[in-house]
């Protein structure tokens, strides 16, 4: 049996490091540490992985990190709601968000037009300039064809836009299809809408990607699940998997508890009554917010992925550049000390 | 200002009477009294009111409730999840859930065919025999018309079940509209999908629904927004409401705390600075699990208007037949005694 | 199996019914219906009761019932915070707290003299007074012995006060003790000290407390405990019941889970492997605050126990005119509508 | 104002670097890295430090990170509950905990002997041995003085463990005191009674304690406050501060909001309004599991503080050693893979 074992901190200490000295602090920190076990697994065990996210955490910077994912092979589907699509994009034409205060006045905010999710602020001018870009997009996704299923749809959007770090195009570049199942449920909702009043023959079809999603995985195929928060993303890959006979590996990072039955709070543990996830499968529940805990566990799993040569190689140059500069600037920093 | 005023038990207390006491107790309940009032408000101004759940509490016997709840004309919109249509549908169908415990096994219940939501068990049954009604559904609608906008096609489901406690029947019934922004997330939407495999031409239009919604209410109409828990059902709710002028009064029952960003912890407060709600407008968030506070809140609340006889007309002599039932019982018991 | 049973709102309904409704609603609702039968069960099996809470829960109006309950012989042992004996016995003087808010700005509040507990404010007055007082309680005391074991203290002050709501009063008046571990942590402390500084032979002997604690109960009692939130009142309970061989009921009533590994989060269910709690009794553990689900949980108990006449007498005269009042009360509204 | 920022990971990344980028990615994780920043603030303003934790926190693996905490001079006072002192102690004599996981069996971990907090397991016999070491330490406290504040009492234990990865032995040998305002709430206040019972002129002063804590600061010095979890050791810490006229900074690191209006849960903005942190001060609240939030928080102030030559001087040749001894497994691993 793993022993609890007294943390004790090394100057310059990784975050590998710290995450495997996490296996023998306590609580939610011993199943952040099993969470990134099972992602190596999953991995190792060349699953199709799931990676479920709700819009709040593409309104984070958590955005740039998961197309860094998906360039490293991390997950092969995803699933999210449409506000995440809207901010990608948005992100991808250079609109930033600010960092601002949970306990920010909400009537000024809105008297200066902008708009608060949690301790992050939008202003209003990102969704004007989203709306324009939004008509000429639908325009030529028309004029190629009528009728769309949703991740057709989000590929080909992806594919136009020209940011390394934006979800929609690495996913579009790398073949990962992104599912999203209320697409109206959002600012895109609105000018679907627009656009179907001017051309009543556009239709998006939402049943047809229900198949999409379905013949991503087989049967006789290893399937994982990684699912930050809980929403229709998490619920759809899960479904996804059971219809397909279950996951094998589950992660879910959460800040909800299973005693109000919501899918937010369901449990990996819970899951397996539903044959959502295997009965023997590798799984692991983490609370917690997952701006902290989502980049410890998975830069805990592929540091180790990319130790045994299990990652899809990172663009060399741009990590040796970056390595680099980060010598270099430590250079600066000892010469400026000496 | 208010004081607050050590609480006091009567015996045969009403719950009028207790959530009365709550104004000056504390914590929640000051909150969930709060609630209270902003509902018999929303109501006295005559708005338009949304009431939004999530799947989890159609499992539960809040199914019932959310049905009297339309019967007496205390709500006009509904938004849900597509999980709490398809329990909508198989109670309809005689179907019974049982009350289990959180901690049952997940692995013993699944090899009895056992699915578990946080404390309440759904057997396997009920999902094939909601799997035969749904096709002979869906051919009856396809006869009708090729092209549906969810609400109409809900609408529609809605009238053929013949059960008073149903919500989809009630709210068909009562013209109250029922909105689903992800219609394939769940049992439903895999019939969908396989009924289109046979019939091309079947279309399911999320986007004619976003008309739908947009237009339940206007501008000038005062809104009200009751929202349950999380998700996209809240968030569909207070994007429709955004579109035409944001929100008059907004009561939050929830779980979830807003230090996550996420949409189940965004707070009322939080909605002011989108414009969800207006900023001048009446607002309560109210933390806790919705199967022990949302009765609570709304018997307050219709108690007080069913006094100043704003309330739709309960079916009178139900209600007193029921009355004398317990009276009868009451005396039974009495009699018992002596 | 209980069935889940579609919730419908009867006008006029008894807390007692809605309690009993709860058992086939879901989630929390049905452990809050499990935890009022785990009372009833504990009070006819004749155990000895503790019941704890922190001092945020005299700080709200649960004071009164809390007074109401030690009046009514619903608990025999009271363990708490020493803030909630501080707040006791300001309002015991007339010190009144008031309503605020959660938003209200903290630092203009501290600017008028004003604290904030959550949405509960009090005045830096009431704390003045309170220093007035303990000082002449204080020299009572010591006049009539100079060692004092935490709970004879409490007693002692509990009948200099003269009012009914008093928890003190009624505990001491009932021969309930109350306990407090940690009689030092607040202002309290702070005027022992003083008073220490000037009569050195002044002792508060929390060791001899212990022996009381301990001998309140045997081994061969039947014990059941109620604890409300966390912290050592709850602890100290616990530890007391497990060196006289476990409670035999336990019911939980708090906002933490069990996944941080806290005492407030810490389940009944976790209580056994402590022997804090006997392995084969009865249990419950509630979600939520505590300001609305107990109110909601004792009166179901109390109901059910006063049918069965196990409840000690209330004071009839009052009750009667209580309810004689609300009658007339009623008479009049019923005349002020027609 | 700070922009929200695309995460990157970068292969070899660092727990400081992580946690810098945390200022540019959202929700929780912003608030951990201003929390980081108002630790560096209060050591270079040379503040006296409060560290609170609760119990559990020393059942986990951060025992040792505490002791190495105050071996580093990051903190000048601690106040905990017993629960953790008597942990501590067992710890020092050598008895090891062991990771389990929440799920496991109450009833059948009781039958083997084996408690549970949460994931962690501790055996029955940790506790026995625990029993014989107090008996023999409380006759030689007793042999030097009769009267004893807890603080005194808690520094003479530890002078006697020999444990440089004990709490107790590192702040008796670095001159912090510690405090615990609830001693006998545990194990540790049941022998205290034992040995009463024969020593009837032994007596564990905590009213004395209250002036030695009172004394630890003064109203001059900034003061700074590190609060993990909730409980009386957060509460007796800010009730010092207060008294010598509120903190300069405050970092509260808990799984409790500020909805129930409990101490746990209280923010460092509600400390304002009782004039616990100063109105100025630099304040942080960060919502998670401390065995996940807290190393990363004090490893990035603590790296700048060790960069800025801030840090009481680490054992230069241990960690040398340990740094070797990285590298020289460094070099095996890459020699097997080769």
């Amino acid at each position: 049996m793993v022993k609890v074992k007294d943390f004790e901190w090394i100057p310059g200490m990784t975050v590998k490091e710290l995450v495997e000295a996490y296996r023998g602090i306590g609580y939610q920190s011993i199943e952040l540490r099993k969470a990134a076990d099972v992602i190596v697994k999953m991995k190792k065990d060349n699953s199709k992985i799931f990676l479920t996210f709700t819009s709040n955490m593409v309104t984070s910077g958590l955005r740039g990190f998961f197309s860094q994912i998906i360039k490293l092979g991390m997950c092969d589907i995803i699933v999210t709601t449409v506000g995440g699509i809207e901010e990608d994009i948005m992100k991808a034409s250079g609109e930033q968000f600010s960092v601002g205060t949970f306990e920010a006045d909400s009537v000024e905010l809105h008297e200066k037009g902008i708009n608060k999710v949690g301790n992050i602020f939008i202003k209003n001018e990102s969704y004007m300039k989203f709306e324009n870009q939004m008509n000429e997009l639908l325009l030529k996704l028309y004029e190629k064809q009528k009728r769309w299923a949703v991740s057709d749809l989000l590929k080909e959007i992806g594919l136009t836009l020209n940011d390394e770090q934006s979800i929609l195009f690495q996913a579009a570049k790398n073949n990962v299809p992104i599912f999203c199942p209320a697409i109206t449920d959002g600012a895109f909702g609105f000018h679907l809408y627009l656009f179907q009043q001017d051309h009543k023959d556009f239709i998006v079809d939402v049943v047809k990607d229900f198949g999409n999603i379905l013949y991503c995985t087989t049967h006789d195929e290893k399937k994982g699940i990684i699912a930050l928060g809980g929403s229709i993303s998490k619920h759809h890959a899960l479904l996804s998997t059971l219809l397909n006979g279950g996951a094998n590996y589950a992660v879910y990072l959460t800040t909800a508890h299973k005693t109000s039955g919501s899918m937010s709070g369901a449990t990996t543990e819970e899951a397996k009554s539903w044959g959502k996830v295997k009965d023997e499968s590798d799984i692991a529940t983490v609370i917690g917010d997952v701006t902290i805990t989502f980049p410890l566990t998975m830069i805990a799993a592929m540091e180790q992925l990319k130790e045994e040569k299990l990652l899809k190689s990172i663009e060399k140059e741009k990590t040796e550049e970056k390595l680099n500069e980060k010598k270099d600037l430590n250079k600066l920093k000892k010469l400026a000390k000496s």
